[in-house]
Protein backbone atom coordinates (compact mmCIF):
# COMPACT_ATOMS: atom_id res chain seq x y z
CA UNK A 1 0.00 0.00 0.00
CA UNK A 2 1.10 3.71 -0.47
CA UNK A 3 0.56 5.06 3.07
CA UNK A 4 0.02 8.60 2.66
CA UNK A 5 -0.40 10.93 5.94
CA UNK A 6 -1.80 14.81 6.38
CA UNK A 7 -2.77 17.06 9.73
CA UNK A 8 -6.92 16.72 7.90
CA UNK A 9 -8.01 16.53 4.41
CA UNK A 10 -6.04 18.64 2.92
CA UNK A 11 -3.80 15.98 1.71
CA UNK A 12 -6.17 14.20 0.28
CA UNK A 13 -5.91 16.44 -2.78
CA UNK A 14 -2.47 14.84 -3.32
CA UNK A 15 -4.08 11.29 -2.52
CA UNK A 16 -6.32 12.19 -5.42
CA UNK A 17 -3.60 13.11 -7.80
CA UNK A 18 -1.84 9.66 -6.70
CA UNK A 19 -4.69 7.37 -7.48
CA UNK A 20 -5.22 9.49 -10.70
CA UNK A 21 -1.13 9.18 -12.10
CA UNK A 22 -0.71 5.33 -10.02
CA UNK A 23 -3.93 3.89 -11.02
CA UNK A 24 -4.45 0.47 -9.67
CA UNK A 25 -2.20 1.21 -6.70
CA UNK A 26 -4.14 1.34 -3.69
CA UNK A 27 -3.62 3.99 -0.91
CA UNK A 28 -4.27 4.00 2.84
CA UNK A 29 -4.63 7.50 4.04
CA UNK A 30 -4.54 9.23 7.66
CA UNK A 31 -5.77 12.07 8.21
CA UNK A 32 -5.09 13.23 11.57
CA UNK A 33 -8.47 15.35 11.99
CA UNK A 34 -8.27 15.62 16.06
CA UNK A 35 -4.88 17.36 15.72
CA UNK A 36 -5.84 19.93 13.05
CA UNK A 37 -4.62 22.24 12.05
CA UNK A 38 -0.75 21.42 12.17
CA UNK A 39 0.38 24.70 10.84
CA UNK A 40 0.15 26.87 14.08
CA UNK A 41 1.64 24.17 16.38
CA UNK A 42 5.34 24.00 17.38
CA UNK A 43 7.70 21.61 15.59
CA UNK A 44 7.86 19.22 18.81
CA UNK A 45 4.61 18.55 18.37
CA UNK A 46 4.47 18.09 14.77
CA UNK A 47 7.47 15.69 14.73
CA UNK A 48 5.18 13.56 17.49
CA UNK A 49 2.08 13.80 15.64
CA UNK A 50 3.96 12.62 12.39
CA UNK A 51 5.70 10.17 14.23
CA UNK A 52 2.89 8.39 15.18
CA UNK A 53 1.16 8.59 11.67
CA UNK A 54 3.68 6.74 10.49
CA UNK A 55 3.41 3.98 12.91
CA UNK A 56 -0.14 3.64 12.28
CA UNK A 57 0.52 3.31 8.15
CA UNK A 58 3.07 0.84 9.00
CA UNK A 59 1.15 -1.16 10.66
CA UNK A 60 -2.15 -0.95 7.76
CA UNK A 61 0.84 -2.49 5.43
CA UNK A 62 2.01 0.80 4.24
CA UNK A 63 5.52 0.10 2.13
CA UNK A 64 6.41 3.71 1.10
CA UNK A 65 4.83 6.81 3.34
CA UNK A 66 4.03 10.08 1.63
CA UNK A 67 3.98 12.96 3.99
CA UNK A 68 1.12 15.35 2.08
CA UNK A 69 1.24 17.87 4.92
CA UNK A 70 3.17 20.65 4.33
CA UNK A 71 3.75 21.78 7.61
CA UNK A 72 4.63 17.96 8.77
CA UNK A 73 7.09 17.74 5.42
CA UNK A 74 8.98 20.96 6.21
CA UNK A 75 9.45 19.80 10.51
CA UNK A 76 9.17 16.57 10.71
CA UNK A 77 10.72 14.90 7.24
CA UNK A 78 14.49 14.34 8.33
CA UNK A 79 13.26 13.01 11.56
CA UNK A 80 10.71 10.62 10.25
CA UNK A 81 13.79 9.57 7.27
CA UNK A 82 16.58 8.93 10.36
CA UNK A 83 14.18 7.01 12.36
CA UNK A 84 12.10 4.80 9.61
CA UNK A 85 13.90 2.22 7.22
CA UNK A 86 11.01 2.59 5.17
CA UNK A 87 11.30 5.07 2.38
CA UNK A 88 9.39 8.70 3.35
CA UNK A 89 8.53 11.23 0.68
CA UNK A 90 7.69 14.87 1.65
CA UNK A 91 5.29 16.98 -0.67
CA UNK A 92 8.16 19.99 -0.52
CA UNK A 93 10.69 18.27 -2.69
CA UNK A 94 9.38 17.66 -5.73
CA UNK A 95 7.61 21.33 -5.72
CA UNK A 96 10.72 22.31 -5.13
CA UNK A 97 12.34 21.03 -8.36
CA UNK A 98 9.33 22.19 -10.26
CA UNK A 99 10.18 25.53 -9.77
CA UNK A 100 13.69 25.28 -10.27
CA UNK A 101 12.71 23.44 -13.35
CA UNK A 102 10.09 26.78 -14.47
CA UNK A 103 11.40 29.63 -12.87
CA UNK A 104 13.48 31.91 -16.04
CA UNK A 105 13.64 35.31 -13.78
CA UNK A 106 14.92 33.16 -10.69
CA UNK A 107 12.57 34.74 -8.98
CA UNK A 108 10.02 32.84 -6.96
CA UNK A 109 7.40 33.17 -4.46
CA UNK A 110 5.98 30.46 -1.70
CA UNK A 111 2.99 30.70 0.45
CA UNK A 112 2.12 28.65 3.13
CA UNK A 113 0.85 27.90 6.95
CA UNK A 114 3.32 29.76 9.63
CA UNK A 115 5.17 26.89 10.40
CA UNK A 116 6.05 26.07 6.43
CA UNK A 117 7.02 29.71 6.16
CA UNK A 118 9.05 29.64 9.52
CA UNK A 119 10.94 26.55 8.40
CA UNK A 120 12.21 28.34 5.95
CA UNK A 121 12.36 24.71 4.10
CA UNK A 122 11.26 26.14 0.32
CA UNK A 123 13.98 28.75 0.29
CA UNK A 124 16.79 26.18 1.49
CA UNK A 125 15.59 23.51 -1.07
CA UNK A 126 15.34 25.85 -3.78
CA UNK A 127 18.51 27.85 -3.20
CA UNK A 128 20.16 24.41 -3.11
CA UNK A 129 19.15 23.84 -7.03
CA UNK A 130 19.90 27.24 -8.08
CA UNK A 131 21.84 28.98 -5.52
CA UNK A 132 21.53 32.87 -6.73
CA UNK A 133 17.62 32.29 -7.20
CA UNK A 134 15.23 35.03 -5.32
CA UNK A 135 12.90 32.97 -3.08
CA UNK A 136 9.78 35.44 -1.47
CA UNK A 137 7.22 33.43 1.30
CA UNK A 138 4.17 34.44 2.63
CA UNK A 139 2.32 33.11 5.43
CA UNK A 140 -1.14 32.87 4.65
CA UNK A 141 -2.91 30.84 7.93
CA UNK A 142 -6.49 32.03 6.89
CA UNK A 143 -6.80 30.36 3.85
CA UNK A 144 -6.42 26.63 5.41
CA UNK A 145 -9.66 28.21 7.28
CA UNK A 146 -11.72 29.56 4.27
CA UNK A 147 -10.87 26.16 2.46
CA UNK A 148 -12.55 24.39 5.82
CA UNK A 149 -15.26 26.74 5.74
CA UNK A 150 -15.65 26.24 1.95
CA UNK A 151 -15.65 29.43 1.20
CA UNK A 152 -14.31 28.84 -2.30
CA UNK A 153 -15.34 32.01 -4.22
CA UNK A 154 -16.52 34.26 -1.72
CA UNK A 155 -15.99 38.02 -2.14
CA UNK A 156 -14.16 37.92 1.09
CA UNK A 157 -11.83 35.27 0.13
CA UNK A 158 -10.70 37.04 -2.87
CA UNK A 159 -10.11 39.97 -0.30
CA UNK A 160 -7.52 37.76 1.96
CA UNK A 161 -6.14 36.34 -0.90
CA UNK A 162 -5.41 39.66 -2.45
CA UNK A 163 -4.15 41.13 0.79
CA UNK A 164 -1.99 38.09 1.31
CA UNK A 165 -0.47 37.81 -2.12
CA UNK A 166 0.02 41.99 -2.56
CA UNK A 167 3.73 41.77 -0.98
CA UNK A 168 4.28 39.10 -3.64
CA UNK A 169 3.09 41.18 -6.24
CA UNK A 170 5.66 43.69 -5.75
CA UNK A 171 8.59 41.08 -6.14
CA UNK A 172 8.19 40.67 -9.75
CA UNK A 173 8.24 36.44 -9.08
CA UNK A 174 7.46 34.47 -12.28
CA UNK A 175 6.56 31.26 -10.41
CA UNK A 176 4.63 30.82 -6.94
CA UNK A 177 4.59 27.53 -5.67
CA UNK A 178 1.08 26.43 -3.55
CA UNK A 179 2.61 25.46 -0.53
CA UNK A 180 0.02 23.83 1.52
CA UNK A 181 -2.53 21.27 0.15
CA UNK A 182 -5.16 23.45 0.72
CA UNK A 183 -3.92 25.64 -2.07
CA UNK A 184 -5.08 23.94 -4.81
CA UNK A 185 -8.69 24.40 -3.91
CA UNK A 186 -8.55 27.88 -4.33
CA UNK A 187 -6.26 28.26 -7.13
CA UNK A 188 -8.90 29.20 -9.32
CA UNK A 189 -8.81 32.87 -6.58
CA UNK A 190 -5.21 32.95 -6.50
CA UNK A 191 -3.89 32.79 -10.26
CA UNK A 192 -5.97 36.33 -11.14
CA UNK A 193 -4.33 38.01 -7.90
CA UNK A 194 -0.88 36.96 -8.18
CA UNK A 195 -1.33 37.84 -12.23
CA UNK A 196 -1.86 35.39 -15.12
CA UNK A 197 1.96 35.44 -16.18
CA UNK A 198 3.03 33.49 -12.99
CA UNK A 199 3.14 30.03 -13.16
CA UNK A 200 1.56 27.99 -10.30
CA UNK A 201 2.68 25.07 -8.98
CA UNK A 202 0.20 22.30 -7.47
CA UNK A 203 2.21 20.72 -5.04
CA UNK A 204 -0.07 17.84 -4.89
CA UNK A 205 0.46 17.18 -8.75
CA UNK A 206 3.98 17.20 -8.44
CA UNK A 207 3.89 14.88 -5.29
CA UNK A 208 2.08 12.92 -7.54
CA UNK A 209 4.54 12.30 -10.05
CA UNK A 210 7.03 12.14 -7.91
CA UNK A 211 5.78 8.93 -6.61
CA UNK A 212 5.51 7.43 -9.99
CA UNK A 213 9.07 7.97 -10.70
CA UNK A 214 10.21 6.56 -7.41
CA UNK A 215 8.36 3.47 -8.18
CA UNK A 216 10.04 3.45 -11.24
CA UNK A 217 13.28 3.58 -10.05
CA UNK A 218 12.84 1.27 -6.89
CA UNK A 219 11.89 -1.51 -8.47
CA UNK A 220 12.09 -3.54 -5.33
CA UNK A 221 9.60 -1.43 -3.52
CA UNK A 222 7.35 -1.29 -7.15
CA UNK A 223 7.28 -5.05 -6.62
CA UNK A 224 6.12 -4.32 -2.63
CA UNK A 225 3.48 -2.24 -4.16
CA UNK A 226 2.35 -4.79 -6.80
CA UNK A 227 1.70 -7.53 -4.36
CA UNK A 228 -1.39 -4.94 -2.72
CA UNK A 229 -2.88 -4.52 -5.73
CA UNK A 230 -5.48 -6.72 -4.75
CA UNK A 231 -6.45 -4.78 -1.96
CA UNK A 232 -8.88 -1.47 -1.91
CA UNK A 233 -7.70 1.78 -0.99
CA UNK A 234 -9.19 2.75 2.71
CA UNK A 235 -9.10 6.13 4.39
CA UNK A 236 -8.66 6.68 8.29
CA UNK A 237 -9.33 9.89 10.10
CA UNK A 238 -8.67 10.35 13.91
CA UNK A 239 -12.10 12.26 14.00
CA UNK A 240 -14.69 12.89 11.72
CA UNK A 241 -17.58 15.60 11.48
CA UNK A 242 -19.67 16.29 8.79
CA UNK A 243 -17.66 18.87 7.16
CA UNK A 244 -14.85 16.28 6.93
CA UNK A 245 -16.59 14.46 5.32
CA UNK A 246 -18.35 16.55 2.56
CA UNK A 247 -14.23 17.77 1.85
CA UNK A 248 -13.29 14.47 1.27
CA UNK A 249 -16.07 13.86 -1.33
CA UNK A 250 -15.87 16.82 -2.86
CA UNK A 251 -12.20 16.23 -3.38
CA UNK A 252 -12.24 12.61 -4.89
CA UNK A 253 -15.68 13.92 -6.66
CA UNK A 254 -17.42 10.24 -5.13
CA UNK A 255 -18.75 9.37 -1.70
CA UNK A 256 -15.19 8.32 0.46
CA UNK A 257 -15.82 5.93 3.71
CA UNK A 258 -13.38 8.01 6.34
CA UNK A 259 -12.82 5.01 8.96
CA UNK A 260 -12.67 7.01 12.57
CA UNK A 261 -9.43 5.45 14.89
CA UNK A 262 -7.47 6.30 17.82
CA UNK A 263 -4.12 6.66 16.75
CA UNK B 1 -6.40 26.44 43.25
CA UNK B 2 -9.10 27.57 40.60
CA UNK B 3 -8.70 25.48 37.69
CA UNK B 4 -9.28 26.61 34.48
CA UNK B 5 -9.04 24.79 31.10
CA UNK B 6 -10.05 25.60 27.58
CA UNK B 7 -8.45 24.88 24.42
CA UNK B 8 -6.55 27.28 23.70
CA UNK B 9 -5.82 30.96 24.93
CA UNK B 10 -9.33 31.93 24.36
CA UNK B 11 -10.25 31.05 27.46
CA UNK B 12 -7.32 33.44 28.76
CA UNK B 13 -10.07 36.02 28.97
CA UNK B 14 -12.30 34.31 31.11
CA UNK B 15 -8.89 33.60 33.57
CA UNK B 16 -8.74 37.46 33.08
CA UNK B 17 -12.02 38.48 34.26
CA UNK B 18 -11.67 35.76 37.48
CA UNK B 19 -8.63 37.05 38.06
CA UNK B 20 -10.12 40.87 38.50
CA UNK B 21 -13.63 39.98 40.06
CA UNK B 22 -11.43 37.49 42.02
CA UNK B 23 -8.18 38.98 43.28
CA UNK B 24 -6.14 36.54 45.50
CA UNK B 25 -7.38 33.47 44.67
CA UNK B 26 -4.29 31.84 42.31
CA UNK B 27 -5.52 29.85 38.91
CA UNK B 28 -4.12 27.23 37.31
CA UNK B 29 -4.82 27.34 33.87
CA UNK B 30 -4.50 24.75 31.06
CA UNK B 31 -4.61 25.44 27.29
CA UNK B 32 -4.71 22.97 25.07
CA UNK B 33 -3.07 24.30 22.44
CA UNK B 34 -2.00 20.87 20.83
CA UNK B 35 -5.64 19.89 19.88
CA UNK B 36 -6.78 23.33 19.24
CA UNK B 37 -9.69 24.25 18.00
CA UNK B 38 -12.10 21.95 19.69
CA UNK B 39 -15.15 23.75 17.90
CA UNK B 40 -14.49 22.27 14.85
CA UNK B 41 -14.16 18.68 16.43
CA UNK B 42 -16.54 15.66 17.21
CA UNK B 43 -18.52 15.51 20.62
CA UNK B 44 -16.36 12.21 21.26
CA UNK B 45 -12.94 13.88 20.98
CA UNK B 46 -14.02 17.05 22.68
CA UNK B 47 -14.72 14.85 25.50
CA UNK B 48 -11.94 12.40 25.49
CA UNK B 49 -9.90 15.82 25.47
CA UNK B 50 -12.04 17.97 28.50
CA UNK B 51 -11.47 14.50 30.71
CA UNK B 52 -7.69 14.98 30.36
CA UNK B 53 -7.83 18.81 31.00
CA UNK B 54 -9.53 18.05 34.29
CA UNK B 55 -7.62 15.20 35.55
CA UNK B 56 -4.60 17.48 35.07
CA UNK B 57 -6.35 20.49 36.70
CA UNK B 58 -6.74 18.21 39.80
CA UNK B 59 -3.33 16.92 39.69
CA UNK B 60 -2.45 20.33 39.69
CA UNK B 61 -4.43 20.95 42.91
CA UNK B 62 -7.34 22.71 41.61
CA UNK B 63 -10.95 22.13 44.24
CA UNK B 64 -13.17 24.28 41.52
CA UNK B 65 -13.12 23.56 37.46
CA UNK B 66 -14.02 25.89 35.54
CA UNK B 67 -14.50 25.08 31.38
CA UNK B 68 -13.41 28.26 29.69
CA UNK B 69 -14.76 26.69 26.23
CA UNK B 70 -18.04 27.09 24.90
CA UNK B 71 -17.50 23.99 22.69
CA UNK B 72 -15.98 21.82 25.70
CA UNK B 73 -18.60 23.70 27.89
CA UNK B 74 -21.87 22.41 25.20
CA UNK B 75 -20.47 18.74 24.58
CA UNK B 76 -19.12 18.16 27.73
CA UNK B 77 -20.01 19.66 30.43
CA UNK B 78 -22.75 16.65 31.49
CA UNK B 79 -20.09 13.72 31.00
CA UNK B 80 -17.87 15.55 33.13
CA UNK B 81 -20.18 16.39 36.10
CA UNK B 82 -21.42 12.55 36.42
CA UNK B 83 -17.67 11.63 35.95
CA UNK B 84 -15.99 14.14 38.94
CA UNK B 85 -16.72 14.25 42.20
CA UNK B 86 -15.33 18.55 42.27
CA UNK B 87 -17.58 21.61 41.42
CA UNK B 88 -17.88 21.70 37.27
CA UNK B 89 -19.09 25.47 36.17
CA UNK B 90 -18.99 25.58 32.77
CA UNK B 91 -19.18 28.73 30.99
CA UNK B 92 -22.52 28.73 29.10
CA UNK B 93 -24.69 29.06 31.79
CA UNK B 94 -23.87 32.36 33.41
CA UNK B 95 -24.43 34.01 29.93
CA UNK B 96 -27.83 32.37 29.40
CA UNK B 97 -28.88 33.51 32.83
CA UNK B 98 -27.74 37.49 32.32
CA UNK B 99 -29.36 36.83 28.53
CA UNK B 100 -32.66 36.11 30.17
CA UNK B 101 -32.38 38.97 32.64
CA UNK B 102 -31.48 41.22 30.19
CA UNK B 103 -34.13 40.48 27.20
CA UNK B 104 -37.17 42.66 26.52
CA UNK B 105 -38.14 40.88 23.30
CA UNK B 106 -37.21 37.91 24.19
CA UNK B 107 -35.55 37.55 21.04
CA UNK B 108 -31.91 36.54 21.67
CA UNK B 109 -29.43 36.21 19.14
CA UNK B 110 -26.30 33.87 19.85
CA UNK B 111 -23.09 33.05 18.03
CA UNK B 112 -20.55 30.54 18.62
CA UNK B 113 -18.42 27.81 16.83
CA UNK B 114 -19.73 25.05 14.81
CA UNK B 115 -19.55 22.49 18.01
CA UNK B 116 -21.56 25.17 20.10
CA UNK B 117 -24.28 25.95 17.73
CA UNK B 118 -24.73 22.39 16.61
CA UNK B 119 -24.94 21.48 20.18
CA UNK B 120 -27.99 23.88 20.50
CA UNK B 121 -27.20 24.16 24.09
CA UNK B 122 -27.93 27.57 24.42
CA UNK B 123 -31.18 27.46 23.46
CA UNK B 124 -32.14 24.79 25.49
CA UNK B 125 -30.85 26.31 28.65
CA UNK B 126 -32.49 29.99 27.55
CA UNK B 127 -35.80 28.38 27.17
CA UNK B 128 -35.46 26.60 30.74
CA UNK B 129 -35.34 30.21 32.20
CA UNK B 130 -37.66 32.02 29.65
CA UNK B 131 -39.96 28.78 28.10
CA UNK B 132 -41.65 31.24 25.17
CA UNK B 133 -38.45 33.16 24.35
CA UNK B 134 -37.05 32.89 20.95
CA UNK B 135 -33.18 31.91 20.26
CA UNK B 136 -31.38 32.13 16.60
CA UNK B 137 -28.18 30.94 16.38
CA UNK B 138 -25.64 31.44 14.19
CA UNK B 139 -21.88 29.90 13.12
CA UNK B 140 -19.14 32.03 12.57
CA UNK B 141 -16.40 29.33 12.29
CA UNK B 142 -13.84 31.51 10.96
CA UNK B 143 -13.59 34.55 14.10
CA UNK B 144 -11.55 31.98 16.11
CA UNK B 145 -9.14 32.18 13.20
CA UNK B 146 -9.49 35.69 12.60
CA UNK B 147 -8.52 36.63 16.35
CA UNK B 148 -5.64 33.87 16.69
CA UNK B 149 -4.75 35.46 13.71
CA UNK B 150 -4.52 39.29 15.38
CA UNK B 151 -6.66 40.57 12.95
CA UNK B 152 -8.69 42.47 14.83
CA UNK B 153 -9.88 45.44 13.15
CA UNK B 154 -9.27 44.44 9.38
CA UNK B 155 -11.45 45.33 7.06
CA UNK B 156 -11.94 41.84 5.98
CA UNK B 157 -12.47 40.67 9.47
CA UNK B 158 -15.01 43.40 9.54
CA UNK B 159 -16.76 42.07 6.10
CA UNK B 160 -17.09 38.57 7.55
CA UNK B 161 -18.91 39.62 11.00
CA UNK B 162 -20.97 41.73 8.84
CA UNK B 163 -22.41 38.19 6.56
CA UNK B 164 -22.64 36.41 9.71
CA UNK B 165 -24.82 38.37 11.70
CA UNK B 166 -26.87 39.48 8.69
CA UNK B 167 -29.31 36.98 8.98
CA UNK B 168 -30.07 37.93 12.93
CA UNK B 169 -29.81 41.61 12.02
CA UNK B 170 -33.22 40.72 9.77
CA UNK B 171 -34.63 38.46 13.26
CA UNK B 172 -34.80 41.50 15.40
CA UNK B 173 -33.25 40.56 18.33
CA UNK B 174 -32.20 42.86 21.60
CA UNK B 175 -29.40 40.42 23.27
CA UNK B 176 -26.94 38.88 21.60
CA UNK B 177 -24.76 36.10 23.60
CA UNK B 178 -20.60 36.08 22.08
CA UNK B 179 -21.18 32.36 23.03
CA UNK B 180 -17.15 32.18 22.15
CA UNK B 181 -14.39 33.23 24.81
CA UNK B 182 -12.44 34.70 21.48
CA UNK B 183 -15.49 36.63 20.45
CA UNK B 184 -14.87 39.43 23.23
CA UNK B 185 -11.37 40.73 21.67
CA UNK B 186 -13.94 41.25 18.26
CA UNK B 187 -16.52 43.29 20.51
CA UNK B 188 -15.59 46.54 19.18
CA UNK B 189 -16.79 45.26 15.50
CA UNK B 190 -19.50 43.23 16.26
CA UNK B 191 -21.31 45.65 18.22
CA UNK B 192 -21.32 48.20 15.41
CA UNK B 193 -22.89 45.72 13.09
CA UNK B 194 -25.25 44.21 15.08
CA UNK B 195 -26.81 47.53 16.35
CA UNK B 196 -26.01 49.54 18.86
CA UNK B 197 -29.72 48.36 20.33
CA UNK B 198 -28.66 45.01 20.94
CA UNK B 199 -26.86 44.40 24.48
CA UNK B 200 -23.43 42.38 24.15
CA UNK B 201 -23.50 39.23 26.59
CA UNK B 202 -19.82 38.98 27.16
CA UNK B 203 -19.46 35.20 28.88
CA UNK B 204 -15.86 35.69 30.36
CA UNK B 205 -17.39 37.99 32.57
CA UNK B 206 -20.91 36.67 33.41
CA UNK B 207 -18.55 33.19 34.07
CA UNK B 208 -16.32 35.21 36.55
CA UNK B 209 -19.00 36.89 38.45
CA UNK B 210 -20.55 32.84 38.37
CA UNK B 211 -17.22 32.28 40.27
CA UNK B 212 -17.08 34.67 42.80
CA UNK B 213 -21.17 33.66 43.62
CA UNK B 214 -20.05 30.21 43.51
CA UNK B 215 -17.48 30.86 46.18
CA UNK B 216 -19.62 32.99 48.34
CA UNK B 217 -22.54 30.62 48.33
CA UNK B 218 -19.88 27.17 48.97
CA UNK B 219 -18.18 28.34 51.92
CA UNK B 220 -16.26 24.71 52.06
CA UNK B 221 -15.24 25.26 48.60
CA UNK B 222 -14.32 28.73 49.40
CA UNK B 223 -11.93 27.37 52.32
CA UNK B 224 -10.18 25.41 50.45
CA UNK B 225 -9.09 28.14 47.52
CA UNK B 226 -8.16 29.91 50.25
CA UNK B 227 -5.70 28.00 51.88
CA UNK B 228 -3.88 28.00 48.09
CA UNK B 229 -3.86 31.57 48.22
CA UNK B 230 0.08 32.05 49.39
CA UNK B 231 0.92 30.28 45.20
CA UNK B 232 1.25 31.93 42.55
CA UNK B 233 -0.98 31.52 39.70
CA UNK B 234 0.32 29.19 37.08
CA UNK B 235 -0.28 28.75 33.26
CA UNK B 236 0.03 25.53 31.26
CA UNK B 237 0.01 24.37 27.55
CA UNK B 238 -0.27 21.52 25.37
CA UNK B 239 2.13 23.45 22.96
CA UNK B 240 3.21 26.86 22.63
CA UNK B 241 4.09 29.31 19.68
CA UNK B 242 4.83 32.45 19.62
CA UNK B 243 1.56 33.60 18.44
CA UNK B 244 0.23 32.21 21.48
CA UNK B 245 2.73 33.78 23.79
CA UNK B 246 1.81 36.93 22.50
CA UNK B 247 -1.87 36.37 22.64
CA UNK B 248 -1.74 35.85 26.37
CA UNK B 249 0.28 38.43 27.15
CA UNK B 250 -2.14 41.08 25.13
CA UNK B 251 -5.00 39.55 27.21
CA UNK B 252 -3.26 40.12 30.20
CA UNK B 253 -1.84 42.98 29.47
CA UNK B 254 1.63 41.80 31.02
CA UNK B 255 4.24 39.32 30.24
CA UNK B 256 2.60 35.42 30.87
CA UNK B 257 4.94 32.48 31.51
CA UNK B 258 3.23 29.67 29.40
CA UNK B 259 4.84 26.12 31.11
CA UNK B 260 4.32 23.61 28.30
CA UNK B 261 3.76 20.34 29.56
CA UNK B 262 2.19 16.89 27.53
CA UNK B 263 -1.10 16.08 29.06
Amino acid sequence: MIGIFDSGVGGMTVARAIEKICPGFPLVYFGDIAHTPYGSKSPDTIIRYSKNNTDFLLEQGASLIVIACNSASSTASDELRSHYSVPILDVITPATIKAAVLTQSRRIGVIGTRATVQSDIYRKRIQEIIPDSMIFSQACPLLVSLVEEGWLSRRESKMIIRRYLHPLRLKQIDTLVLGCTHYPLLKHLIGPRIGHRVKLIDSSVEMAMAVSDFMEQNADIKHRLEQSRSQQSRFYVSDSTEAVENMASKIFGRPIHLEKVRV
